[in-house]
């Protein structure tokens, strides 16, 4: 990873601030002949998008995806499909409005980007953030979703939110079906009215909370991944911490393994009828950087947005002390779009090393 | 990161097996006239070294590195130093047991990389855990004190056991001297007999437990990072991720976050003589990717040594039903000798970033 | 390099199919705080433009060149800037005729990559060439131009047309001034009315012709490049190479090495008030991979364009044996329009190297 | 190409100075599986070592090569193979004479990278060139006789001189068995001779000669190389004008190709029982960066042994004007040791594109 791109064979370049003309993704590497239409893509754009209830942002962005290159329709493909060049994504912005920006031109809001771009670049577009912004996430669930088309449907990635503000689901109650009946993500149908009277608060007092988001791969093979230093579960780690606001990653047990035994960490294996059968997952699904066959099991912490309506302290860009409140249509909880993104990140990661795994080891 | 490689101006790719002759790092693109000697590598590889007290490994490995390369001394320089060729470093293995293997040749042991590089390669150097085995860290080592070269005096990077088996340190008593005084590196001196106790009876019954290391660097810049992908955090993310039986990593409050609310987990700013002065650091350093000035604070979870006297329910590699105890000589808390290990790697990430910053903006 | 990337500190994606909806380009790792706006860019583009003599394509591209991110301008800077984020640059394509394709549908037309890329991918999109299209070149041309705004007014990037079809010029009638008179680039106003004639001819029969290009870079100081496999000269080769149509590339007396003494090809040095002179170049400024600081001297052999009027034998997609002429607006020479991508080409491994140096070593 | 690794997928990684301890080689990315065994790559090293006959130097280096990691044997192997971790190859420098550098210290010579490494690094290993003596070649053909492992008997890498101090072979007489007959890699024995009185006369004046270089592979199948920066042909110009003296690479009819028509030019095609067959191979086996199926051809022009016995004009460190001769055991053409080395930088550039071909399509 460096800069603004990702990915060894299947590379993903992204590019736009937020309230530029446009955004985009440009993928490199993919292989052709994969069936590929804005339709494909625009769903999990969608499902990221924002004021779709109360609960995020009411911006209202379109979020549109169109496919500028990279795919082709001829008499003897089944519809339009990758070709192996290419594939360039853009999606105009469309509600970046008019505004004063004075306030967050002069001042550092705390918990953002500004003063570290300004210390590191001496100019920096702070309109909504510009390259910061959490906007820039749209580039990556378009990413996505051309990974998922890669991996194929054998191939199953979700996502859901575990952890609101410190109230916790209770796992006993997960159902994947859920995580799309309510606007959190939540796998719990119970805990929905709590995390619901909770935002409900924050909003009112203009504050705003962390969250817990785990994503899954099922249907990974034994064998993808790169020792020692591109190791599946390194990769993932940089890839869920480059998403914002992230500032924690765990793969399985995660920290929970500081405390257990070695008796009790071990994943022991049986015998089942499609190879090894592990009688437990603390490993979330990769062992030294490979994986296991087994669900691959990741959650990322994000902290509070820091973009409040509650004054804090700060500096001017001049140094001088102040004090900053951030209004604007904001998400009290940033984490619950963080789902889809999570995701995103998941399928890309996992695209290249199939692709990785098939170019050294030539197994699909 | 890909494969045994990492960084991208600083760019570090080791070699070798636990029980090859030797292994190795290969330090391209250090910046020329660093002064470098094996004097000045050895006390870090000596702080990782096994055998050095009763909750370590009772290996005895000498680790004694030898430069073979990309250091030069002439009538105009000052000792040696570097030349900006490729830096060879090499430590031979003498306590590679001749020994029976054929246990962990045929049976693959939980928690291991056995099955998973059985599963991706189809053959396995099985002597003492070949190329998965932390022994591969020395190398790591090696490199991470060039890193500190390059950083200079300015910088400092040190590490400590926060938490071992679930007992977790008191920061109030929180003494960096101390971490060098005790075989934990714990920088609490109050909790060094209850984790000496801990270790004795996990040793006794033949287990292992998990631990916390935490690192930190001083005198960092603000300024350093690569926004959006190549972000300070997501590189020490995966960084620390690709250590052997990393499980977590967590960077400033990280976790904790998920429970904070914006208003408490804003780092505030008020002005100082040198330039901003943080009231909190939440964030460990890092906004935006790019590095606040303040310390960068990273924690790892490390998980319970894998291998174990206890008997654990595994499969040969016909995939015949068996069980596995692992004897050996090994750590029951990995957890320690990871704290030298997670500061080369945090070393080598600022270094790179370090010499990308001055390279994309011309700033030291 | 790798698939549609190059550079390492300063990387260029490109995307775009020549018959597609736009194509553009990606630059990462640019310096903030370059002035950068379309109009420095646009006179690069339009100096590369088809139709503008009877000497090389009719076709009418507007090449209008869109920045869609990686700029800003605010009340500090003096005009827009760049801001260290990805410059996303875009041109649309506006004459790409809706016509009959069956023909290159069909058939592979020899010396063009139709066979390769159905061989390689199983699927091509033939309209106009599709990505193998020497169209992507504008996109190359575009970040050539950011590339000179990075190198700054020190560094001079010119180019010439020395050979077309096997006619030469005069290098003792070398007049830079002169490459901006003809429509052939060339630096020798004599033998302007011989190559007018030669391609008259060659149009009349509906063939074409190969030529050589020059390009040489003024101002570059002793230290760039990175050996041993990032030499500056292998990089230029690998760029130069990399051009649509190029069969061969040569840094300063090239081939004719071969034949040379080393006594005679001996650059020797003398002392000069700025440094050493060279008493001659047969280095082309490049010496085991670094700059010297003389001129860097590169030529590329140009194949003639492929694309001609007379009829050649060939095989269909089905592999039978059948003929094809192809008809269109193409170009009778290629290597005319290659001379400003060549020059584009130069200054993207110029600029990027000068960031890696200044990463490494500290220096401007 | 970056720094001192090449390749992406399967990567190379050189180190070591002429007069240190050792050189070596580090392969990262081999495919598991692969037999190998230092007596498979001996054989290579043996065709490039330098005193086997009065044309070459006589300096007398065993280099011999140690496989210190990356390979293993077990009882379901059949002999050793590589396992997927990092091959590491050692050659211990055996032939550094110990003696008086202090010429070669204080001044530059000519056509050497002495003073672009001072202007570059402010130090230099100036013992027989450093980093930057042709030396480090040997490395280069150790991870070449690797690459030849990976592609497998069907592809065929050879090479062979075709021009010497200006005087070309006859392509009449080539034969492929005669290169291994003379001193020259000629595959035209009626030229050795003349080579031969040339040779013997330059070497009793002190003074050098420059080559041209052609190396083939046959057996490739169409399909393998990136479009379009990642090319077969762009990544064979930059492999190759790598390579120490290197001034010039062409593909195919290369620089001839300027002075051909497109009617000649165009390789035509006509079906056969294995797919198409070219009539002519012009484009050097190389379309759209993509290969045809046909011979790959590179020629690369090698300049003169800068180290002659015959006194040049230079200056010393100090930039004060003085003269040198080079004594020493110098190559009075180096560009017929250069012919072992090509091959293997066109066997591992293959190698590579195989695999990246195979990660992206799944096919072999």
């Amino acid at each position: 990873m460096s800069h603004n791109s990702f990915g060894k064979l299947f590379r993903v370049t992204t590019w736009g601030e937020s309230h530029g003309p446009a955004l985009g993704t440009i993928i490199d590497g993919c292989p052709a002949g994969i069936p590929l239409t804005e339709s494909l893509i625009q769903p999990w754009l969608d499902k990221r998008r924002p004021g779709q209830n109360r609960h995020v942002s009411p911006r209202q962005e379109a979020d549109e995806v169109k496919i500028l290159s990279g795919t082709f329709e001829d008499d003897r493909t089944d519809g339009p499909v990758t070709t192996g060049t290419p594939i360039s994504l853009l999606i105009e912005n469309t509600d970046a409005r008019s505004k004063d920006y004075s306030d967050i031109r002069d001042k550092w809001r705390p918990g953002h980007a500004d003063y570290t771009y300004d210390a590191k670049y001496g100019v920096r577009d702070y309109r909504g953030g510009g390259r910061a912004s959490a906007r820039e996430t749209a580039a990556r669930v378009a990413a996505g979703a051309v990974a998922r088309q890669i991996l194929g449907p054998k191939v199953q990635i979700r996502g859901a939110l575990v952890s609101l503000g410190g109230t916790v689901i209770n796992r006993e109650n997960w159902n994947w079906e859920e995580t799309n009946e309510n606007p959190f993500f939540s796998p719990d149908r119970e805990i929905v009215g709590k995390w619901e009277s909770k935002l409900d608060d924050l909003r009112k007092e203009g504050n705003s909370t962390g969250a817990i988001v785990e994503v899954r791969a099922s249907g990974i093979p034994a064998g993808w991944g790169e020792p020692v230093y591109g190791k599946l579960d390194a990769e993932l780690a940089g890839a869920m911490m480059s998403i914002p606001a992230a500032k924690g990653v765990e793969i399985g047990s995660g920290f929970a393994n500081s405390a257990m035994s070695g008796k009790d960490a071990a994943d022991e294996m049986r015998s089942g009828k499609d190879g090894p059968v592990f009688l437990s997952n603390h490993n979330g699904g990769v062992l030294g950087g490979i994986s296991t066959g087994q669900d691959i099991v990741v959650r990322l912490a994000i902290k509070p947005t820091s973009s409040i309506r509650i004054s804090r302290r700060t500096l001017d860009r001049d140094f001088n002390e102040t004090e900053i409140e951030t209004r604007g249509r904001h998400d009290p909880c940033v984490g619950i779009r963080a789902v889809p993104v999570a995701e995103a990140m998941l399928a890309i990661i996992l695209a290249d090393q199939m692709l990785r795994h098939r170019g050294q080891m030539g197994q699909p």
